[in-house]
């Protein structure tokens, strides 16, 4: 069982061990609250997964110690398994699907874990986890569903009962539910005035569903950006917490989440990954009850993958109204281009890239296409500009992605 | 005459009004030092300038606030003088050259400043900030080159020894040279066993050649991504003051300097521009002669366009061997693709794009192209790519950019 007591204790465990992150207020994120970060991103593994983990490991017996751990991820509880089980001197091996990012594997062998990959996908990596577990006696280490876990990251509402007391709000990231879960415990019953809520990603939204209809109900398909909440089957032991001291759960879109992840990198010069980003795109597009109050954002985790970082800023632009695509027809004639160039200098439009295109199957013998990657103002700018490149005689095809 | 008592009173005037901003370790990034940040890329507008803005205006006389200031800047400085002369109640205006980022436009009409688009470039906006100066009898707020200005930058000094007082060596970038002097003289005058070193980029190294010479000598050109510290002519002011605190002047290359920016955003995730990298750039790059030190280097802002931030971590990528992109010839008959693809697996290069071309001009009849895109973990990993794919009787025709 869960309880304060097992808290308390993670966190003289973990005192030394992981960061007591700072909170740091985003006021330039505008919106109808005040947003306040937890900044999780920043702790040592990028991500909180560290604490759970690590208190984990640390309450096996010598026996299960001596014997070794595995678990099975493709992310950020790698990384926290691999570091928490150096930092006790326990040997970890962590199942990967192949298809995990390069970056990952590096890290969390870097963290001196013993990496598996396994053919398939994540439930074949669970799999393999389970079958070494049974073959060779270790603890599996469960990313979520798990008291110890639950207890290592309700250290995090402990440390924010202690750093900012007059929050009227915490909002947390949800997958399994293992961060929230102990979080809400804490709070709940220390300051149950605080309210506490969940978000998840609308392409992964077991937990929300679950909740809403009072009993568990796993998702067939998950599909979002923020992979590190994309879970199909929620706990039973943190539904129960849950289902007890989360007061509503929230779910956001993979526009609200780019968008966020791009007002964090612009306003606060910060990387979340898309689970870590989720409670901000939350508040930032006023999904709460709450107006003009002080609302505290769970930042969980910052290990974005690079490459897929780009094409988020550029999602993340589109949503705004600061980039758009346009492609016009215009004709096969000296000047036409250069007529499109005034226009979009006069309008203050910046190029990004401009393609033109003479030899497409598309193309009548007499026209040809000019595809414009823009970055804009806003969309009433977008506005301004179609309605001049109209004026001027240019026909629009297509526009946006 | 900068002093002591000028950087002592600037600390207090800029009290409440900028942050004492974090000294985070960096122990992640890899190199023969132990590295620390100060982090006034997390500095009130996204840069250190805020500093010496305020101060400056908060010294002016009644009657100079009354008639307001004028600035000239495409980045950081506008924004600091623009928030500087709001929280001081003054009127501010700032000449922008008009091919200055929509994003820094819209930041500096956040703050409160007044927009004098020019037409042109930098120097044709300094040249209408004088004219404007001389018709409404602003004040000009020079962005280096002014006592003020260099005190409010040195506060960052006196910060340094209250927050880290073992320091062996500070570095620090250089544009103008307002920052370093500002910090040099701090320092230097307080505890001189503590290096203070500074970077500038290769591309714009006037203050570093100057330094060498020991007289001020004005680039022709710069050019550099690092565009916050692309100055042609070096202060007078500040080089006497570099050249009597500075221990030595380092630069760096465009490359390091896109490596710099992709760790800190991969393993501290955090932004930086990149003028705010260069200084962890030459310490990454072990241009300093020191070997197992606590170095502290000034991330001196994080106002990098988002557009721009997507190209320089592709680049960070390739320098570090983790992308490559390889152009195969191949014959134009079934199974050849697939025979690539299998190569590639198997070695576990991740394909990013891949660009088959067969109508190529330059192709023979027989034969095509196939250009790919590969996520790679270094360049010994790219080697056996490139051996597989020869083995196997591809012929390699364009690697990398």
């Amino acid at each position: 069982m869960l309880s304060l007591q097992k808290i308390y204790k993670a966190s003289e465990v973990l005192k030394g061990v992981v960061a007591k992150t700072d909170i740091l207020p985003a006021s330039k994120i505008f919106c109808d609250n005040h947003i306040y970060l937890k900044t999780e991103n920043l702790q040592s593994t990028g991500s909180f997964k560290i604490r759970g983990a690590y208190f984990k490991i640390s309450q096996l017996s010598e026996e299960e110690k001596k014997k070794g751990i595995v678990a099975c991820s493709a992310g950020n509880h790698a990384q926290g398994v691999a570091l928490g089980a150096t930092k006790n001197g326990v040997k970890a091996t962590i199942c990967l699907p192949e298809g995990a990012p390069i970056s990952k594997i590096q890290a969390t062998k870097g963290y001196g874990g013993q990496i598996c990959l396994v053919k398939g996908v994540y439930d074949d990596a669970y799999a393999k986890a389970i079958e070494l577990r049974d073959k060779y006696g270790y603890t599996f280490v469960h990313p979520f569903d798990d008291e110890d876990v639950m207890a290592g990251q309700g250290t995090i509402g402990l440390e924010i009962l202690d750093e900012m007391p007059d929050a009227d709000a915490v909002v947390v990231p949800i997958g399994g539910g293992g961060l929230i879960a102990g979080i809400a415990y804490a709070i709940k019953n220390l300051k149950p005035s605080i309210k506490v809520y969940g978000v998840q990603a609308e392409g992964a939204s077991a937990m929300y569903r679950s909740f809403k209809a009072g009993k568990i109900i796993p998702a067939e398909e998950v599909s979002t950006m923020a992979d590190g909440i994309a879970v199909k089957v929620p706990g039973t032991n943190t539904f129960e917490i849950i289902k007890q001291y989360v007061d509503d759960i929230f779910t956001v879109t993979e526009d609200e989440i780019a968008s966020a992840i791009l007002a964090l990198i612009e306003r606060k010069k910060m990387i979340a990954e898309g689970a870590g980003a989720v409670a901000v795109a939350a508040v930032m597009h006023n999904k709460l009850p709450e107006k003009g109050k002080k609302i505290l954002c769970i930042v969980s985790g910052g290990n974005i993958d690079v490459n897929r970082l780009s094409r988020v800023i550029v999602r993340g632009q589109i949503n705004d109204g600061r980039r758009c695509s346009l492609t016009l027809r215009l004709l096969d004639k000296p000047g036409q281009f250069s007529e499109v160039a005034k226009v979009l200098g006069e309008l203050g439009a910046n190029v990004i890239t401009a393609y033109h295109e003479r030899s497409s199957q598309r193309a009548d013998i007499n026209t040809c296409y000019i595809k414009l990657e823009l970055e804009t103002r806003d969309f009433e700018h977008i506005g301004e500009i179609k309605l001049a490149l109209e004026k001027a005689g240019f026909k629009i095809i297509m526009e946006d992605y």
